[in-house]
């Protein structure tokens, strides 16, 4: 019987459960063992790919205009009922402390609209204040009924909320559809990760939003997860804040607000799952906290490996590139396996022998290719292979996400696909509350979610309704969730 | 009447409280009307100055190694109960959860020892697991009684904590030397706050610390403020959580641990009250929010005028120079006094007449001098005047730190040296236990602090304690504080 030699040897597509447990605990990404639910630890391994994505995330949006700022963690109970469904949506999942200021409850917040807008009451006065811009890099809190899943759906997450004020609705919701671009900006086209677009139905909108675009990734298992929400905030909750300007004539008005809010450890968990293998982690190189590791092999003159190793550290780190030296006692073999498991893009193997002819051989972890490479050309070579490297990653994450997608026409054919783990593209009635029961049908029949419409391309809608029959408005997408 | 013009206009000798209020607002680095007692929201020029501090923290602390995690900010009762002094030194101060886990109580941290012991009961194992240095870069909360003072004590801080663990009693205390040269060598040369570090009498510990090596910063009215602490833990602390490792030869051994906080919004706090003057603030260059900020005049060819500005800012962006356009149609008196006030370390005035000569003017902050500077030599005199920039606060701030410290030989003059805003070195009979009752004199009678004695050189005790007449067997400081 022969047996394929992996380093985790877990199969991601038939036991994706499993691979995603396993590999969060081998790869030293998270320890389950805190031991209060909902609340993990992030290892320096995941922290450092979260340090990274916060990084590229945060300096897309001071390019776009956004200035970072710090708010408190606590919010006043008065902030949150100053708009019904707002505190309706969240008072559930809220965390309140023991200690309040005088009657008044203080919450741990679970997003920060209530606290910006506070604010905003007090910063614009002036269509000269217009637009403002501002995001924090946060922990927020929720205290989750459903069962938690590391990364995924935590009671403590951390992520970055982007709050934004405009003069006019054009403009905001100029900035909905910028947010989208950056979700494709970043969590597509660097990270890796592809998603849908989605206009969520009315009765999945963040509450106090006049509307919400979600993004939903595939997980290797076809269970949709949603990744950043961008909502146009609704006039209601802009007035509960009593948030008012006034414009270019003299004339007072209302703002439009927007907000964005991508979720580091979650879009982590996408990375995750997206781009591994059955070898374990496959990390783009752009965000791998390791991103060459160098293996030496000491033969007769360890000298000139020592100083070629020295040398090759040396460089590469001079250009930024995250570079670490295995120079422990391990079996290269175990060596090898551990940082392929790690998922670290590169490994430079440094012999004597090659070195006699001025080459190392680089081992590249997803295509498992091993090439020759002179010494005085391995910082080139490795920018131009991290580059082809997330190119690869990219190219891979969209076919697979493409594969993932159907078309039905019928009930039967829906349930087939779903439970074949597929997301569903089907016409449908309504996306307003008209479509609220054909949404609960679904919900408890097929035990999926209607994703929403989607909100980067207009689709033709043809036929009737799969679910009622009735005749169809909108086209569709709708996939099983955790 | 001739009156000094300046942007900001409150001498910050004569009056700091006020110069101190007034500037974090004025400037708005935070924002003080958020409604919750000791909570206050961070601006965007105060929120970039601190995420400037954490990278260069962050860095130091990574080329130490030390790596980032991040833990829950929740932490079970029973984490707490685990060791009686901690328990008993921060249990005042804890927010608790309203939601339990069980039967159990969740405190929001207040400090995130008995988080990463818990852990470290099970990361450490062998010899080979040790060193373990990992940091966390966090929010931690904590319900002062004492009044609270926007950066300087609030109820939420952000700060960086680092616990390590090590073999040997040596290797632990030569991390505390370490941790005492990260304070010297980042909040002390690169921003600029000069400290003593003061090893802190038996009384005033860390909750669970066998000694504690604060470092203690003085504000221009003479008032001591606390910078970064750094503790040996105590071995009842690490035994009360289990945390073993097999040695060499294969037995059982407790680990030694360390811990260090610095607070990146406390030291915001001296950064601002160190370096600022009359005018208002005064930043290092190395971590202003704008470095350079570049004021077009516009005259006949003003196309002349644009193009070199965007030569300029291209320029120095690309060499990661944090630039900023004024292109407003403010006034450039106007122009001039806002980014003085915001702490803008240079001022690049582009004008036609200057421009035929191939010449811009850069504006000296600090020393309000001007000088003619190459538009081709722009971006290298830009870097050296930084550097030039910084050493010179570094200069001003030591000589200011260096006049504060007095040495007096009774109580009458210890008592008029505090009073005039002083910290004074004087002959004390013990640090230990023993010395509580004449600490307790300093406290009620002299209404201040006794810091401690000297961490960094052994000094000589000559004659009698001070307070009790007793023979003196350490020197101590003593500083009022807030």
């Amino acid at each position: 019987m022969s047996k394929k030699k992996t380093t985790f040897n877990i199969s991601k597509t038939n036991n994706f459960s499993e691979w995603y447990s396993e590999i969060l605990n081998k790869a030293e990404i998270v320890d389950l063992r805190y031991g209060v639910k909902g609340f993990v630890v992030i290892r320096p391994w995941g922290a450092r790919i979260i340090d990274k994505m916060y990084r590229i995330y945060e300096s897309a949006l001071r390019c776009t205009g956004h200035e970072a700022a710090i708010f408190p963690a606590v919010i006043p109970e008065k902030n949150f009922k100053r708009e019904s469904s707002h505190v309706e949506g969240f008072a559930p999942e809220v965390f309140w402390l023991d200690k309040k200021q005088g009657d008044e409850r203080l919450a741990l917040r679970p997003t920060s609209e209530t606290a910006f807008y506070e604010m905003y009451n007090l910063w614009i006065r002036s269509y000269r204040d217009l637009p403002l811009k501002i995001y924090q890099r946060a922990n927020v809190f929720r205290n989750e009924t459903k069962a938690t899943r590391p990364l995924i759906r935590s009671r403590e997450f951390h992520w970055i909320e982007s709050h934004d004020a405009f003069a006019t609705k054009k403009d905001a919701e100029a900035q909905v559809r910028d947010d989208i671009v950056m979700t494709e900006e970043v969590m597509h086209k660097i990270f890796g990760v592809p998603f849908l677009p989605m206009r969520r139905p009315q009765w999945d909108k963040f509450p106090g939003a006049e509307y919400t675009i979600g993004s939903d990734s595939i997980l290797p298992d076809g269970k949709v997860i949603q990744q950043p929400s961008t909502h146009l905030i609704s006039q209601h909750f802009v007035k509960a804040f009593d948030v008012k300007f006034v414009n270019e004539v003299e004339k007072e008005r209302t703002p439009w607000l927007t907000c964005y809010g991508p979720c580091m450890s979650r879009i982590l968990a996408s990375v995750i799952s997206v781009h591994g293998d059955d070898n374990g982690l496959v990390l783009p190189y752009t965000i791998a906290p390791v991103q060459v590791v160098v293996v030496p092999f000491y033969g007769e003159d360890s000298k000139k490996v020592k100083e070629m190793v020295e040398k090759i550290q040396k460089d590469l780190f001079g250009e930024h590139i995250d570079v670490r030296v295995d120079d422990s006692d391990k079996r290269s073999g175990e060596k090898f396996f551990y940082w392929e498991m790690k998922g670290v893009p590169f490994r430079v193997e440094v012999g004597e022998k090659e070195l006699a002819n001025g080459e190392v051989t680089v081992f590249i972890r997803d295509s498992r290719e091993r090439v020759s490479v002179k010494v005085g050309d391995l910082v080139e070579s490795i920018k131009n292979l991290g580059a082809e490297y997330d190119s690869r990653l990219l190219a891979r994450a969209d076919e697979f996400f493409e594969g993932k997608v159907v078309e039905c026409k019928d009930k039967v054919g829906v349930k087939k696909a779903l439970n074949s783990g597929k997301v569903v593209r089907f016409a449908f009635c309504s996306a307003d509350v008209e479509g609220a029961e054909c949404a609960g049908f679904v919900e408890k029949e097929l035990e999926a979610r209607v994703m929403g419409t989607r909100a980067d391309v207009g689709e033709k809608v043809v036929g009737k309704c799969v679910v009622c029959g009735k005749k169809a408005g909108v086209v569709v997408y709708v996939g099983k969730s955790y």
